[in-house]
């Protein structure tokens, strides 16, 4: 059983901006949209009634941090993912791979900044053709993650979409040894392909298309990933050390990409980059960027951040964004919250992450609607 | 104008129990009740709107935390601490002593433990028959607290309940001194309920009945202290190292109180001590215990403590207590929230603590009940 659906709605004529509509066992998320990331199984500050409220269509979830804790085992016992959090609206969980990659290679950020000279730290202990054996920060086990043990815990989480098991090259790489990490990825996306087809349980699975910001491997990761009978695809691997280098990566790869199927860009939805990547066609994107803002006190707005430490809220008494109609701009000002956060309070948190998150989707609404006119 | 009144319902058969109303302008606080102690303006992970669900009749808030931030000033401009935390309910605020004191003396429990070898830290720089000198712990001004200015605070604020300025005298102190310094409280309640009456702004004022665990200094405070206008009466000082001392002295205290004005006791709200003040006439108890016990993963039930990081919980599919009706308990589990504090999330300081507020809102109604049906 597949009820796993895509409809496109509107192509817009300016772009290749489109509008479209994600059919899952948990309900419909509407694209372009904003993918929330609740690492381990909850939006930091918030909880899930919050997160219905607020009408947040689709949830990342993290299953390397998850097999860690609770365990995927637990979160079976529970009924998956969905009656475990109590949520009854779609999520994406993703392989692992990528945090166990940059346990080997550093965060992404780091090895950008590294300049090739990061090392592992340890805990990747080997990387064969079966998979990664790695050390859990939790309690110091070997763990072998490879494309199977990976689908087998995601069918564990029973999230709606799920990644396959992938490697996440580093920037900082030889062409030579890139090449033979993207044929690597794709034998063990086929593996983790194979898996979950043997056992479908009405999950969805995106490809990750990899080759980092070489057109050619781009292009090569595009012809074999596509004849494959995935349900999507996601861009994953290095996109580059600058926004232009990944619009560049992006205006290359997703041509190729087919049309009736949906896609989504892995780890990236900071204000800046969304609109150059709807135009050119990306349908989700996820980011942790609107809640860790909001735990740092920068708030969102039509006009740009709103720094909430800053002195100048101290006696406004206005909302975060006036006209806002998120729980937090409905009942609380900016000295209110400006004050929670000099009180070090965590409700400042919360009530940060509900309005970022609300303006969040809010803007991909105002997206859509444009892009229905034609407007982008 | 007052609009501050107490409405007895109901006086127990068989105890001083007794059933009653409150009456002040943001609404009415039936007794005996839980009084919820938000330190800094919100109940710690909790925002107003939840804490409004939740129906909590009376919120605690400490002038001496809001006069360093943001400064009382700011919540009078911003039209009162109601406006500025967006609670249409009542609000009680304490004078600030208690926490000037416990600079110079340590915590109550520091205090009872330092068997009077406790020395201050050195922000209280001096004490006079004017009041209290002491250095902020924010930014190292000098501030001088006396029945004037504690009273101009709690005015800016606009609490429902006010709190006359008086010392908090260690329980370990020879007799006469704390003799001497419940004379001086005596003239500072009396200088801060002249303050407040000159300039009553709809609010009430409880005196503070001191005297330790002296009955023959608690008579004498009782004497004094009921003779002037004040709107109800708190219990403070010292209450002795034991919960049996403290009973004893209650005991003693508050036959000697008018039946007709609402008592409140102070700081003290644990299940094991809510029994018996009750049983003696007390109506309204604050504490912090019950969100601090969920911040460290203590959640109240019927059958007593469940200690959500214990591993028993870790596949518990149950709500923390089947049958409550709190959001909590309607939509996770024990074994979500037990992963939520082993992952650190925040999100499970603020499910546990909405638990714990709603069962000691709970508690306190079944309480109303049983003095109703003469049962306690």
């Amino acid at each position: 059983m597949n009820s796993f659906k895509f409809e496109l709605i509107h192509q817009s004529k300016r772009s290749r901006a489109r509008v479209g509509r994600i059919h899952t066992p948990h309900g419909i998320i509407d694209t372009p949209n904003f993918v929330a990331v609740g690492t381990n199984a909850t939006l930091k500050a918030l909880d899930s009634q919050t997160v219905d409220d607020l009408g947040l269509q689709l949830m990342f979830c993290n299953t390397y941090h998850l097999m860690l804790q609770p365990g995927t085992e637990t979160i079976k016992n529970a009924g998956g993912l969905h009656r475990f959090i109590n949520r009854n609206a779609p999520i994406i969980t993703d392989s692992g791979g990528f945090q166990v990659f940059s346990l080997a290679y550093g965060t992404v950020k780091d090895e950008l900044k590294s300049r090739g000279q990061k090392k592992q730290d340890g805990s990747v202990l080997k990387i064969t053709e079966e998979g990664v054996l790695f050390r859990s920060y939790r309690n110091g086990d070997s763990i072998l993650l490879t494309p199977e043990t990976s689908i087998a815990a995601q069918k564990d989480l029973g999230a709606d979409i799920i990644i396959p098991f992938d490697e996440l090259p580093p920037y900082h790489i030889d062409q030579k040894v890139l090449t033979e990490s993207l044929h690597r990825t794709h034998r063990w996306e086929k593996r983790s392909l194979d898996a979950h087809l043997a056992d479908r349980q009405n999950q969805a699975m995106y490809a990750v298309i990899h080759g980092g910001v070489s057109q050619e491997l781009r292009t090569m990761s595009c012809d074999y990933l596509t004849q494959l009978p995935f349900d999507g695809f996601a861009i994953g691997g290095s996109f580059g050390k600058t926004r232009e280098q990944m619009i560049e990566m992006l205006s290359h790869t997703l041509p190729q990409l087919p049309t009736d199927k949906p896609n989504h860009l892995l780890g990236i939805a900071d204000l800046n980059s969304l609109e150059p990547g709807i135009q050119l066609g990306i349908d989700t994107f996820d980011s942790s960027h609107p809640t860790r803002c909001a735990r740092h006190g920068l708030a969102f707005t039509k006009k740009g951040f709103v720094k909430l430490l800053n002195s100048a809220n101290k006696e406004d008494f206005n909302p975060i964004e006036p006209g806002c109609t998120c729980l937090t701009c409905t009942k609380f000002c900016r000295a209110y919250i400006h004050h929670l956060f000099k009180a070090k309070e965590m409700t400042a948190y919360s009530l940060t992450s509900i309005h970022n998150v609300h303006r969040m989707i809010e803007l991909m609404r105002e997206y859509r609607q444009a892009i229905m006119l034609d407007e982008l």
